[in-house]
């Protein structure tokens, strides 16, 4: 396996997945000039324009395993990348992470203002729900009220929220590295290994084939947020579009900090390595999503 | 018709909703022993023991003419006060009305810290969609993908938290009485009239009894603030459990800053003759929310 290797195919399908996230996006955010159309400029701000987009292609690319409608793919993907990004709003508020550069430009409260970030957070993952259970997403009401529920558990106190929690008190307290681990479950994991849930669950994919895709998507969270860590830990702010070594000025725990920079590519390696097991009982299909997982942990941005 | 009168009925009503309502967010939100078990406790400081839980009422009530079952309408009911609650930890951060006391005692985020109140609500919002759309709430899930939307919509830009941004705009300009209209129609009377509709949709209730229980709700919500602008320009701290005179010395316009008292008193009563207007289609077991209004546009707390 080479896993190092990011081949022709990847580049084309992640910019593909990004455009459709994209308009989709700009289709379902709400606009227009009113009262409130402060808010609706912070939520496209906080949305459009930016980012990798690999939870919109990991929603896209294993609904097309299943065959799914991509214009329902594609409500999920900009379903999941408003929820991504209500997070990223959120965590950067002073009170949180206190960060004023994201993908590269100003956070959402220092182009507007906190009071509108908090709402423009709000908001959006009001949307996001609110996409899903809408009609147009899937014509089995059953499938649009599972993504709802799933996704409401993936993002809510046993969850992002609940990983978004322990990284805070992990400013107070040392994390082990078992504790560094469900952090990062919860805080990056759920929400991917979600992604992956969506796409067999819009395709009424059967029990083993879902359950194969959420290891994949665990898996390969967990080796994302190792990455993560490491370009945190090495890159500059032109690289990696935020503030470097926040983690460690804020004398936070990391895979990186507790195992040391090669035990810790070793540990991302592994947890590669599993996730494209998971993939195969799909085939040559999932040949993209086996891509993305060298693409991840080897990126440099 | 005589609104002052709150007749032996309502007191028993509104008190045995609580309880119901109590009880059920009791159950479903999330508790335990693990790394993050302040945010649990945040969530639950946040949602339990307290609040007149008119919303719950209003969805209790609703469901009630429809003879939808008491178990489904407790989950919804817990479902809109989580949604209620998550409104009133954000709307109380210092970025937002500032507000140190809430139900009488101290705010979520004076109870625990910034970054804690920010993480409850969104875990709170999150929850309140999952339950809604989990299988107990209603057998039929086309039942709760309409639930999850609409609420969705109630709770997001073009509802309660486009009001909130309203709100902000207000202290910097001055807003007109047909502002001020829309901001309380957004931020408070959206949420109202959801409760109202969701007994409707619980019972799949003919379109024409949806739409008069939604005027139902609109004119209670309306009236409840223009009361809860009095009560704020006249109440003490002891009475309504929150600090007084805040629009005022934000600067903000109400209702009883642009009409003077008389004149806002006038509204809400005029208000809340529409909403038992609205209430005709239903006879005699309607009575309890026709006496809800009157108790709510002559409350002192």
């Amino acid at each position: 396996m080479a896993l190092m290797v990011v081949d022709g195919r990847l580049g084309p399908a992640l910019a593909a997945a990004a455009e459709r996230a994209e308009a989709a996006l700009d289709r379902l955010l709400p606009s227009g000039d009113d009262a409130q159309s402060r808010l609706y400029e912070a939520m496209r701000y906080a949305c459009l324009g930016g980012g990798k987009r690999l939870r919109a292609f990991l929603v896209i690319q294993s609904a097309a395993l299943f065959h799914v409608a991509p214009r329902a793919a594609d409500r999920v993907a900009a379903s999941v990348e408003m929820l991504h990004a209500y997070s990223l709003v959120h965590d950067d508020l002073p009170a949180m992470d206190n960060d004023d550069l994201r993908r590269g430009k100003p956070s959402c409260h220092k182009a507007f203002d906190e009071a509108t970030a908090i709402l423009a957070g709000d908001a959006l993952q009001a949307r996001a729900f609110e996409v899903l259970a809408e009609p147009d997403t899937h014509p089995d009401p059953a499938v649009r009220c599972e993504l709802v529920a799933s996704l409401g558990q993936a993002a809510g106190a046993r969850g992002m929220a609940g990983g978004q929690m322990i990284d805070l008190l992990a400013e107070a307290h040392k994390l082990t590295e078992a504790e560094v681990t469900r952090l990062q479950m919860l805080k990056t994991a759920r929400l991917m290994t979600w992604c992956c849930e969506a796409g067999a669950i819009l395709g009424k994919a059967p029990a083993p084939l879902r359950h194969a895709l959420a290891g994949y998507g665990r898996d390969l969270g967990l080796a994302f947020q190792i990455a993560d860590d490491i370009l945190d830990e090495l890159g500059t702010l032109e690289e990696i579009g935020k503030t470097p070594k926040k983690d460690a000025a804020a004398g936070k725990a990391t895979l990186v900090s507790l195992l040391g920079l090669e035990r810790a590519r070793a540990q991302a390696r592994m947890l590669a390595e599993q996730a494209v097991g998971h993939l195969d009982p799909f085939g040559p299909p999932a040949d993209t999503l086996r891509d993305l997982v060298g693409f991840v942990v080897t990126r440099r941005t």
